[in-house]
This record gives structure tokens, sequence and C-alpha cells, in this order.
């Protein structure tokens, strides 16, 4: 084999740390069954131009075979997909007629960004989204749901894997267009995207910026720079947008809107979880998020006490994606970047690989005869749900006891040379064991039940 | 969004197919779980020089950055994964200071073959894998455990998913290998390539290939042709190989290890497997395999009576593919191609979609206040492990109890206008209806439960 090395921005797990973000996987999927939403995969390649102008281009990674012959000329030039919401609402389209509508769908794959690697940033990464999608009409009440469960899903790893509570900042398109359109802005889309560096430049540049690139004026800058700076845990924002004497109809939609989400999305938290806990919800009208399709409520989620590591969970309502002129399909859905948030966890000492073993038993073996007779042990107990290995090798009993404590295997089933119709089973932890005849193998099942 | 059309090769299941392939995941996991394997993934992209050689590198899929700059020029050229096998391997080896030995591992990630598409023959897969890896020494029982485990996982998915039962066809390249050397063939590889066609242009065709081709000897491609179609259930395959008369002591060790797998494998099966189930162990020395890194037992799986789809599960013992001049890291692994199973088993009627709901009671909706009660009574059942859908809609009711039986769930619950103090909960398959007061929903899950 080639010399191996590791591939920048190409994360790999340890076993015990696999084990980790396994349990994040199950708890994620769990939450989601739970509010009704069903698995579903979709290609790992797209059409470039499926994926072209709904992320960073320059990010986009194309496949072709190595020895490309003439007939791959002729199809369409693939790539890898960077997220699951334009892979989504593209398979939305193409199956529409074989769906039932509303479609509320969980994926979680790896996606793929060739941005430069830096921490928390990968090339490869595995995300956990939901989305709901409906053919028509997709009533505000979507929003809110897939904000509760994201809540709910982030709060059951902060209550079962230790991460840290989440704080959803959320905003609103409608909100943001609506303002500016009502200053008499021209280019939102500029606008938005300078705003949206308020976090990393600061209020000053942001305000150069609008005036010197985006020709606004001095108060027009102004006024984007305030209401940006308005944040609130209540319906007070309301009153503070207000206050800056702006008027369009698209602002007075954002709010209520935001307004309605907010308050939904608080009284779920307040009747759910419990008052130590520091998960939250808030409005924060700095959010305005890069991508250009969506055209309502916006939201990024930040870790407390890692807010520079970036949101780790963000998503939005996109009312066009999925649509084409014959069918309107909106959308609204969060995504969860669970790799980043593993990574850096594990890094800084905040989620721990976990201890536990990969079996529940491990039976050691002396020699053939022993062997076959230990594998029947194995599969009885199998049949009782417990997960056994049996050792691989059959030298000395103390080195069969070595690797099993190794692997953290608390169970040690083994033969005694004098009497090989019973079989001994030893806690090897707390030194506890029992002796067991061949014909009552139900017996270890009761002594590993009960330690 | 552009035009959007199904990709060649690269296929995706509707939502209820989905759902049968996740639970025959499940049914994996939970069986390779039961025999001490822990979970891995690898990450997607390899080095080319890491794949090339380890299968058909005309397969192999490039992945560059669609606008590449200087500095992606300088890195290594990257492609995507064909298999699980080549990847791990390159894992062990460059982890293996941090990794407890011997490592049994699982893994279940999309590969990918540039190949030309056909039934049954994809350019993006999910493989279910299966190896264990020591270092310096791998005894002959972890080959025996590798086939133990893939047979109950196939007899797990025949049992709970009615799949087809599965018969493994077993060989031994040392003992194939061994009788090519007493017969004084230098040029083995050619041999086998050439033998492993066997199954597609008949016993003649392949005669005359060796003599024409490999330059064998008129008797040399009889026995290479006779010891091919050597095929028992009983250790009666020894017997057979002994009587054409060829003698070396690689083919000693080969059919001494073949046999000692059959008996094994045989007796688990005995053990484990009811009798009237079809699921089979058998020695078929046709059986090859293409990989150039086996180096003792390979095996390929057929589905009985689908047996034209090929092997649908393979594998084998790999000595030297993780090996390097330092540290011997022998292998034993196998595979199921799971997307190959579940296409075809569609497509044939043998599979059907589960109609299993996404959520066992869907909470119908009339107006705002009654959505804000809904609400609680979803928070109520769903922390009692109930899949909860609301209506996403506050059209009328029968609308909404459509759109549930649509989505095949069973229990509707509703407020009545004239009574918003109670919920009224139906099964809509039976007919069956009980009225519970909002302070005591208890009774909600008693009444699912009892249904």
């Amino acid at each position: 084999m080639a010399k191996i090395n590791p591939i920048s921005g190409f994360p790999e797990f340890l076993p015990q740390e696999r084990l980790v973000e396994q349990q994040a996987l199950d708890v994620i999927r769990h939450v989601y069954e739970l509010f009704g939403f069903i698995n579903l995969e979709t290609r790992t390649v797209e059409p470039v131009d499926v994926l072209s102008g709904n992320g960073d281009d320059k990010e986009i990674y194309a496949v072709s075979r190595l020895f490309a012959d003439e007939g791959d000329k002729k199809e369409a030039t693939l790539g890898l997909h960077f997220d699951l919401t334009v892979p989504f609402a593209r398979y939305v389209q193409q199956h529409k007629g074989e769906l039932t509508f509303p479609l509320r769908r969980y994926q979680m794959q790896k996606v793929f960004r060739g941005e430069r690697p830096q921490e928390g940033r990968f090339r490869e990464f595995l995300q956990a989204d939901i989305d709901v999608i409906c053919e028509n009409e997709l009533p505000l009440y979507n929003d809110i749901e897939v904000l509760q469960s994201l809540f709910t899903a982030l709060y059951c790893l902060h209550d079962q894997l230790g991460l840290p509570a989440a704080v959803m900042r959320l905003n609103n398109r409608k909100l943001l267009e609506g303002f500016y359109l009502g200053l008499g802005i021209t280019d939102i889309a500029s606008t938005l995207r300078t705003v949206d560096k308020l976090d990393k430049i600061g209020a000053d540049k942001v305000k150069e910026l609008l005036i010197s690139e985006v020709s606004l004026s001095n108060e027009q800058a102004e006024k984007c720079v305030a209401i940006a700076q308005i944040k609130s845990h209540d319906l007070s924002f309301v009153e503070k947008v207000r206050d800056l004497g702006v008027e369009h109809d698209l602002l007075d939609e954002g709010l209520e809107e935001l307004a309605e989400i907010l308050d939904q999305v608080q009284a779920y938290k307040e009747r759910n979880c419990p008052e130590d806990v520091k998960s939250d919800v808030m409005v924060d009208l700095s959010i305005a998020r890069g991508l250009a399709y969506y055209t309502g409520m916006v939201f990024e989620t930040f870790l407390m006490g890692h807010e520079d590591l970036g949101s780790i969970s963000s998503g939005g309502r996109y009312d066009n994606l999925a649509s084409d002129e014959k069918v309107k399909l909106p959308g609204v859905g969060a995504s969860i970047g669970l790799t980043r948030i593993m990574s850096v966890m594990f890094k800084r000492g905040i989620l721990k690989p976990i201890k536990k073993a990969t079996a529940d038993v491990f039976v050691a073996v002396n020699d053939m005869e022993t062997r076959i007779k230990a594998q029947m042990v194995a599969e009885v107990l199998r049949i009782e749900g417990l997960r056994v290995e049996i050792s691989s090798k059959d030298n000395n009993l103390g080195k069969q006891i070595q690797t099993a404590s190794k692997k953290g295997i608390e169970f040690v089933a083994f033969y005694k040379e004098e009497d090989q119709d019973a079989i001994s089973v030893k806690n090897i932890v707390t030194g506890k064991q029992v002796n067991v005849r061949a014909d009552d193998l139900e017996k270890v099942v009761n002594f590993i039940e009960a330690e």
C-alpha cells in the first residue's frame, strides 16, 4: 500500500469517537421520528447546473471518471452536493407525482465543500437536516414546528451527550427586505451581503461599505446598521423596529411572522425545557444568511461558550427553490452541521470518546475444543440480546482477560481445564464471579443483568 | 431550478422504499453489534494512488474543484472510494498506534464505481461491510466468525424482511494457487482471471483460452477446468480434489482451511437456522474473486431464485492489504451490496415498500386556538414515545383525516367545536373512538396501546 497520510479537510474519527457521533445520530433520528419526519437519502452527485447559483460555486467539487472516454463527454458534468436542501428540493420536484404532501423528511448524509480547511471547517462533513415541503401553500406553523423539532434535538444532545446548550437566533428575510425597500434601497442582495458581515468587521466598517460599495445614503446606511443591532428575547423587537420610522407592507408581514414564531417557540421551550437549562431562542436582526434562496424565516444557532465556532445549525423558509412554472412547492428546513460540532467538542474536551465497550461479554478460549463450546455460549447469549465477542486467539487466559479489559468489556466467560462442563463468568471490574453448568446458561444472563 | 432528470446509475428510493432499506440497515447493524463489531466511517475520498491497483482502475471517479486554482494543483489527485475494504485497510495502517487489536468493525457507506449502468449495477451504492484486522497474526477462527456473522445477517434479512434465502459459496486462494503450482503453472493471476469466467462462457471456452492465451498444456487446462467444477455441501470436495492427482504444500493448506471453515459454518447453520429455511453454505471451487489482494478464504453469495443477479455479498482473507514493511496487519472481511439487493427486489416485487406510517398519531387542527392545544397533546404523546404529526393545515376535518389516511397513520386526534376541553381519538381503520379530558391525556396513550 502507498504511503498514507491524513487529507486536510476530510476528518475521520477513531472508533470511540465514532461511537459518540453514532449516539448523536441516534438521538437526532429518534427526535425527528417522534415529530413524524421520514428518512430519505438522495444521490451524492447532482448535475452542476442544479448546484450552481445556490451556494458558493467556487466550493463545488466536480466528479468525472479518471479515465474518461467519449461516452462520458456527452453526459452532464456532475458535482458532489454541498448541502442537503438543494438536492431535496430537486428530489421533490422530480418525484412530486409519487409523494404525499406535506412531505416531512429528515436526511443525514455527508456533504462536500471545496473551501479552505480550518478549525471547524471541513471539505467533507455530516449534515442532519429536516425539511417540510408542501404543494401550493405551506402555513407558518411549519416554520414553528421545524424550529421546535430542532430545538428538541439540540436540547436532547445537550441533555444526553453533554453538548453545550444552544441558542437559536431568528430573523426574517421579509422583515429585512421590507425595511430596505421602505428606505428606498434597490440593491437588496448587496445590502444583505454587506450587513451579514456585521459580526466580523463591526458596525462602523459595515456602514462605510454600505455607502462606498452599495451607494447608500448616510441615513440609509445608518438605519441598516441600526436594525441589524436589534436583539431581544421577547416581542419588544417590534417596537424597536417601529421606532426607526420605516414603513413597508413587506416589513409588516415580516414583523408579524417573526413575532408569531418567536412567541410559539418560546412557549414551547417553557413547556418542555427545565428552567435550569440554558438552551434558548431569541430574535437577532443581524442574522441574514448568505444563501439566495431564503424568502422568510431565517436562523442560525450557536453553542453557549463556543460562539467562536460560528453557527452550528441554520436554515429557513424557501418558497421558490423547489417550485417550477407549473407547481409551487414552498419549503422550510433546518440543518445541523454535526461533524463541525463533534470535531471541535472532542478537541476542546467537552465531549469525551465513549468508554462504552463494543461487547457485553468476552468469551475466552483455551483450544479448539473449548472454542466450539465458547461459540455455543456466545450463540445463547446473543439470542438474549447480549453483545458477545469470542477471543480470536487461544493464548493464555491472563492475556485474553487483558484484551477484554483494554476493550472495556466488563464480563469475561471462560472454561476451567478441570471442569469443561461448566463455565465461569467473571465481572473483571468488581471481581465477582459465578460458575454455571453448560446446560443452564440462562444463569449467565441472570448474573450479568443483576450486576 | 434547472430541468431535472434521473442520472443513470445513481439510484434514489421513494420514502416508503427507503423505510425498507433503513429497516435492513437496522437489522444488519443489530446483528453485527451482537457479534461485537464496532461502527466506523472513513472519508469518501482517497488519494488515487491508494485506490489504484486494488480494483478496476477504469472505474475510479476523480474529484477536483470545479474552479481549481494553483493551490489545488499541488495536492494529490483524489478519487471516490469504490469499496470499503481498501479505505479501512488504509485507516488501520494510518491509525494503528491508536487502535486496539483485533479490531472488529462494521461500516455502512456509499461507494462509487464508474461502470456501465445496467440492472443491479450502479455507479453509487450502499455497502455494509464487516472486517477483522489484527496485528501480526489473525487465526482462521476469524474467517469462520466473519462468515457466521454474515450468515446471521442474511438469515435475519430473510426472516424479518422477506428477502430470498442466501447461499454462500466458499473457496480458498491457497487451494487454487497450490493446485496451479502443483501443475507447474507459473502465471497464476491470468489463470485465475480466466477460470473466473467459467460461469459466463462455459468450460470449453475457458479451456480454449487457458491454452491459447495463458499458454497452458492441454492437461493443465483440463485439470484447471476440472477443479473449478467441484461443488459440495460436505467434506467430499477434499477427496474429489485429491482424485485429480495434483500435489503441493499450499494446496494441502488450502484444503485443510476450507474443510475447517465449511465444517464450522455448516455446524453453526445447523445450530442456529430452522430446518425449513433454505439459507445455505457450500464449497464451490469455481469462485475465484477478481481482486488481487485476497490470500486465503474467498466467497460469493447468491439469492435463491435470483442467481442471475450475481453475487450480493462477497469477501475473503487479505493478509497483506493493510500490512507494510514494519507491521503485518492481516485481515478478513465480508461485504453486502445492499443497494443492488434492494433495488432489484423492489423491481421484482419480492420486497414491498413498507406501508408503515411515519407517525402513530395525526393531530387535526381547527384554528390557531386548537393548534396550541394540539401542540400540547403532541408534546405529551411524544414524551410517551409516540410519533406524532400535527396537521400543517387547518382546513376541514374530513380533509385532514384524508391526509392522515393517505400517509397510513392509524390514529387521528381532534377537537370538537362544542367541547374544547376534551379531545377525541379515533382509530380510522377500525372506527373505534374515545373522548379524553384535556387534563387526562394518559388515557390517549392507553387507548392507542390497547388497540
